[in-house]
């Protein structure tokens, strides 16, 4: 018999619509009834599809026009709902919202598995994401719902897998590693790279160049903070089974003090110039050593968990990363040469297959024996 | 309810055996009702336990003094039919056995899972590998029994895991390129260093010297074949969804022609030296490159699969690779930079880490929900 899992996504922006195209993709070569999306939500519009034989879920190679044209209040009540009555379901959280997040725990009670790239819940508030962690299946043989999260780490890098399976099989983590933002390695690949001599271009006109290459978020501060990395610093943390917060993590802000109240990008930008120097002599001097910039986030069970921008010797994994790839490194009892993980972290195509993983996972323990 | 998983193992050796110490530190910390392993089977002894309240499964603590008493006669067919009558059950080959490899079909069909390191089954004959593919399942969903073979390429490095996501979530496999072999990788790290001169130290010696510090196979010869490369080449190539066999494969055998017939391994060894100036020289002109040596298996849905001496700039992540680590690359449609893992690809702990993070998958998807 074949059995349907069931999908409802909220926000399909940028990620998600690539999700839905993929999981298009898959029905076109797997068959319609397999997979099939019934519920849409964003912001201002709701799309709750009843399923038939003929139509098992909404087509997705025609839901954006349809979608554009509902008038549908959105109510995320009527879309969990909607979704439980169906089940097996799953919940694609394709936001960046500490709302939607917050409303896990209650879709869970409802018996929805949760699959999402928003690090919100298990990077903030430890108290939600502990109760997240107790209402779903945190071991194999646990028989809640689950909830995976993959691409909130490196998208589709199998990093928060392997995380997992060291911990599951007992292995002790002795240090976990990464470069973990696509935006800071681009930088500081270019700024500071291990072949040849340190670069000639100011860090400002790097930073403007990205932004204008759209790698950075639209004020490149919130790249430059750091709570980003911070942010999946804490997740691998707290899969590690630390209970580790952002306000324990020591954070290195390389946005100049002076310039982190000014309103606008355009003024950050255009105040930036002023700080080339410091971060040319940072650079100079890593040089010196024969080492070179990089911004990394630490996860230390036994120590202190930071983020911060520190160098490293040329021949390290680290220095010859390239673009704006992602390397998260794994020392554990057993890897005492560390597990290593590189590629890409960030990008529709990637991030949209951690999701599909995820969701085909879920796909295949609901599945099995039915 | 809690449901038992029971786990039959063939052939604890080195592998096996750490694979058990692994199962036995789970079940302290978790129970004894999850896992329990109620047969083990060697060339010249069985052992069926018969599960209780009291025993679910053998003692792991003390399994090897009691297995060295037995003395039934071995019976593959009374071993898998133990199982068979004691559902859910994986059977775990840790042989390098092509006879029991050539079983699988068999005991699918009597409903057992499988669970191995052992490449025979994978890397053979194709219809064995159509057979087993055929009667397990191989998309999330299907009803069949599981077979799992996470260790038989990098060991516990998660390289089919993420090969398998690739291509169920409709990634297109452009190329996958590695270094496979921990020996071969070791031989070539030292001989053909990325930073420095090229090494000073002949080719025979640092072979002689990885035999003595027991590297390489008893005979280093199955190593610098190729073959062992080959198969998981073959390997990976087949879960890309080619047919794949070891002779379709171009593969360079960096054994000497006129050494390949010597009887001994000790008369290899003792020959070897008349050949160190053809391996320094092509190390000398790989270094005018400003390039090195590794040794490298290429899987090509496109083009040829291979497995050859090839030279890589030192800047390239082959080149960087440390100690007898593996490396595998995955350049995908949606990978343009590639997905790459780096970590050691031998040894009991990384293996048998392997193994169990694959038994966790079969027992997180048959108790799902039971
Ligand atoms: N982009 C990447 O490479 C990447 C990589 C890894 C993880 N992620 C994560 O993936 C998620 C999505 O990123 P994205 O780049 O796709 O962002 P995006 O294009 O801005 O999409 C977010 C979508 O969520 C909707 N939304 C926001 N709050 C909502 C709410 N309360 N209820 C319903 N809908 C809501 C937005 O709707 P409106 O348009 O109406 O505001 C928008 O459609 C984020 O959590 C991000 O951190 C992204
Ligand atoms: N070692 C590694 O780092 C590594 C890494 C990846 C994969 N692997 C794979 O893991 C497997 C085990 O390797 P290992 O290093 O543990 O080898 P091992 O120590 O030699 O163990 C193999 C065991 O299998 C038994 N055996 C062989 N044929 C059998 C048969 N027909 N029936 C029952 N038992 C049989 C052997 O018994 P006897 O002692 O009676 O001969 C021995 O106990 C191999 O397939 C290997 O390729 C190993």
């Amino acid at each position: 018999m074949t059995v349907t899992l069931n999908i409802g996504i909220i926000g399909p922006g940028y990620i998600g619509s690539e999700f839905l195209r993929q999981v298009n993709q898959y029905q076109i070569k797997h068959g319609f009834d397999k997979l099939a999306v019934i519920a849409v939500a964003e912001l201002d519009r709701l799309w709750l599809h009843q399923p038939t034989a003929e139509a098992p879920g909404i087509d997705l190679s025609t839901w954006k026009d349809t979608f554009a044209n509902i008038k549908d209040k959105p109510d995320l009540n009527a879309f969990a709902s909607h979704l439980a009555s169906h089940q097996p379901a799953v919940l694609v959280d394709t936001t960046a919202s500490q709302f939607v997040a917050s409303q896990y725990p209650a879709w869970l009670k409802q018996g929805l598995h949760i699959v999402t790239p928003n690090k919100k819940a298990f990077s903030g508030d430890l108290a939600l994401f502990k109760e997240i962690q107790s209402l779903s299946a945190q071991r194999p043989g646990e028989e809640y719902p689950m909830v995976f999260h993959e691409s909130t780490v490196g998208a589709g890098l199998p990093v928060l897998d392997t995380l997992k399976n060291l911990v599951a099989t007992g292995d002790k983590i002795v240090k976990i590693e990464g470069i973990f933002s696509g935006t800071l390695s681009y930088l500081f690949n270019v700024f500071s790279p291990s072949n040849g001599p340190a670069s000639d271009a100011k860090f400002s006109d790097i930073v403007k160049d990205a932004k204008a290459k759209g790698y950075t978020e639209p004020d490149p501060r919130d790249d430059l903070n750091g709570l980003d990395v911070a942010r999946k610093v804490t997740i691998c943390g707290r899969l590690a089974g630390l209970d580790l917060s952002m306000e324990n993590l020591d954070i290195e802000n390389i946005v100049p003090e002076e310039l982190r109240a000014l309103k606008t990008a355009d003024e950050f930008l255009a105040a930036l110039p002023k700080y080339d120097e410091h971060f040319a002599k940072l650079n100079e001097e890593a040089r010196k050593r024969n080492e070179v910039l990089r911004y990394v986030g630490v996860c230390d069970p036994n120590g202190t968990s930071s983020v911060k921008l520190m160098s490293y010797p040329t021949s390290h994994p680290f220095a010859s990363l390239k673009g704006s790839d992602n390397i998260i490194a794994f020392t554990t009892e057993r890897f005492v040469n560390p597990l290593i993980i590189i590629g890409a972290g960030a990008g529709d195509a990637v991030t949209a297959f951690g999701i599909f993983s995820d969701v085909l996972q879920i796909y295949g323990r609901v599945t099995y024996g039915r």
